[in-house]
């Protein structure tokens, strides 16, 4: 069960559906490591804890602990729609290390495997080892008993794919292009990866990712399609921001172009919040390591509201307290008038170098059609 | 979700069904612990997967692997029916530490959670620490997302506690009143105890297991249920076998007694094979350890046919190269003649301290009425 497959999705006719098609559940996991999370991870769990809550208020959602922390995580995550499972990870980021679920239309629940480095591998990658991590998506897969693609040649997150599902994937190119992952692929040979294991039949490739973003710049905290032709782009005014000529250049290129079924796109930007910037708080009680991306006083952080989270009824959108988070949100709201934008504090989260949309995996209920 | 309730299984409506009630799947774990299992626990990883493979050809089997066995438990039980999930213990006996599930006969499934001690914790337990096994049975409920009693006062395991699914138990006596377990409970208060959370109006006491049985004389070892008022029992007859008087023992209690229904108890004899011995091949390569029960060749052996296990259509059956292999299925055969006999070879099993029985738990189909 879980059998490994040899062939590809779109030979067999699976494909990854949009974040917004139903779901069955959501996956997350349980933040731990205690060079990356500062006090022993439990300023992060506490964050975990809300986005989980506030997702379990919409769908059912399966948090995944280790076997130390199962007991503890059962007691703060005690919600009837959330389940806690042991299955442990090197970070906490099942977005990036998780399966991507495919369905075929007809029923059919399968994902692909990508294989996963942390980011750069030896390279540049954030922490080593990310053994463990990269056994997560056969182990969800093995879970829900369903067959598994794996890219053992081609190295990605699922942080970098958003797709429209109907046949147009975002990515955001640096990343890809970053040498710590796929050097010996060429950018054609990394597309057509993509079309084959997402199974798609056009990549958008967005220059750049959000200034200073430590995975080197994932889609999923710059831009996602919100509807099939529709993009949300994170957008500043000030020029004198750094992230104001990579919003500008992914602002020319998305409106310079079609989707796969020749749909000019239609932009829309979605401010992001104030600079932010580590504080002597946010480091105290990190633990000191040689294995994971040290922090500083005085980072940027690569805060960002595109980091939100499409599930069944509603957005879980980011706030830090900064004036733009009502701003986003109403942009949203407007947008999407049927979801409920529920907003999650989560500067906790941001910190350890992600956000809402780095630690939640859905899984597309396979039983509706697109 | 998998919420802990309040209630007793009796005054919910919720019962043990028997063994034969059709399953949706069966659990088992995978060995690891090298100061119990010889040379690395290979040996034994190899007789559980014969196990497991024998099992999931008639039913789904879900083995549970710690994070690091994972892998290596993905490939060697490699069958379309096998799952193999991340679910960390401190020994492999999913009977004793794992769930027994419950049903209402009106498509409810729950489970009940039975504190664990290792056989007997501080006083005479067979390992330490034992707080990883005590979490496991909480842990399925969580993945099967079941409701979930627990027996916070009440120690016991899954392996002395059979069930007619008509309102009658088997236990063996001298477990439960071993001082190991629940030195502060009378027998009545333990009879009160499985009466609520397994659901019963009787409970038959057999006064001793299988001799030298290190659990202390588990029921599965020493008599089964194999129709609603028919018993099998192991039986010898050797008078100078210490087991004699054991066997004998019980037979005359069990001829003597009846059913919760009122019915006279039938009892088949099944005869145990020769007494088998430790020998240096056995304990060789098992590591050193202060925190497990010492074995020395020599020692007799607690094997009996009777620790097999029912799934949907067959009986898994212990085999030990002994003449009374084939006379045991035969018996087995006749009494179960819709059922196929199969037998699986499980010294190694044996050699750990359990048999057939002690590594497997089923999950009744709640949606089947009894």
């Amino acid at each position: 069960m879980s059998r490994l497959l040899t062939g590809t999705p779109k030979a067999d006719g699976y494909f990854m559906p949009a974040e917004w098609h139903e779901h069955s559940q959501t996956w997350m996991h349980w933040p731990e490591r205690t060079d990356t999370w500062r006090l022993g991870a439990k300023p992060g769990q506490e964050n975990y804890a809300r986005v989980a809550k506030a997702i379990a208020d919409f769908e059912p959602v399966t948090v995944c602990a280790s076997s130390l922390q199962f007991e503890n995580a059962s007691v703060l995550l005690d919600h009837p729609q959330i389940r806690v499972i042991e299955l442990n990870q090197n970070d906490a980021w099942i977005r990036d290390n998780g399966t991507t679920f495919l369905i075929n239309g007809k029923g059919g629940l399968r994902g692909v495997d990508w294989k996963f480095n942390a980011y750069g591998g030896e390279y540049n990658g954030l922490y080593a080892p990310w053994s463990t991590d990269d056994k997560v998506a056969h182990k969800m897969l093995a879970i829900e008993r369903c067959d598994r693609y794996r890219t053992e040649n081609f190295v990605a997150e699922g942080g970098n794919i958003h797709t429209n599902g109907e046949g147009t994937l975002l990515v955001c190119e640096e990343v890809f292009l970053n040498s710590g992952r796929n050097r010996d692929l060429s950018r054609d040979q990394m597309e057509q990866y993509l079309k084959d294991y997402a199974n798609a039949e056009k990549v958008l490739w967005v220059p750049r990712g959000i200034y200073e973003d430590e995975t080197c710049g994932h889609i999923d905290n710059m831009a996602f399609f919100i509807k099939p032709a529709e993009i949300v782009l994170a957008w500043t005014d000030d020029k004198s921001d750094p992230q104001y000529e990579r919003s500008a250049e992914a602002l020319e290129y998305l409106t310079s172009e079609t989707d796969a079924r020749g749909r000019s796109i239609k932009v829309h930007k979605l401010p992001l919040p104030s600079p932010m910037y580590t504080t002597e708080d946010d480091i105290r009680g990190i633990d000191s390591s040689q294995t994971a991306k040290e922090r500083s006083v005085g980072d940027r952080l690569a805060a960002s509201y595109i980091n939100c989270y499409t599930c069944n009824g509603a957005i879980i959108l980011p706030a830090y307290g900064d004036p733009n988070d009502d701003v986003a949100a109403g942009i949203l709201q407007d947008l999407l008038p049927c979801h409920k934008v529920v907003q999650v504090e989560s500067r906790e989260i941001l910190l350890g170098g992600g956000n809402i949309h780095c630690i939640t995996q859905q899984q597309p209920n396979p039983g509706i059609s697109t």
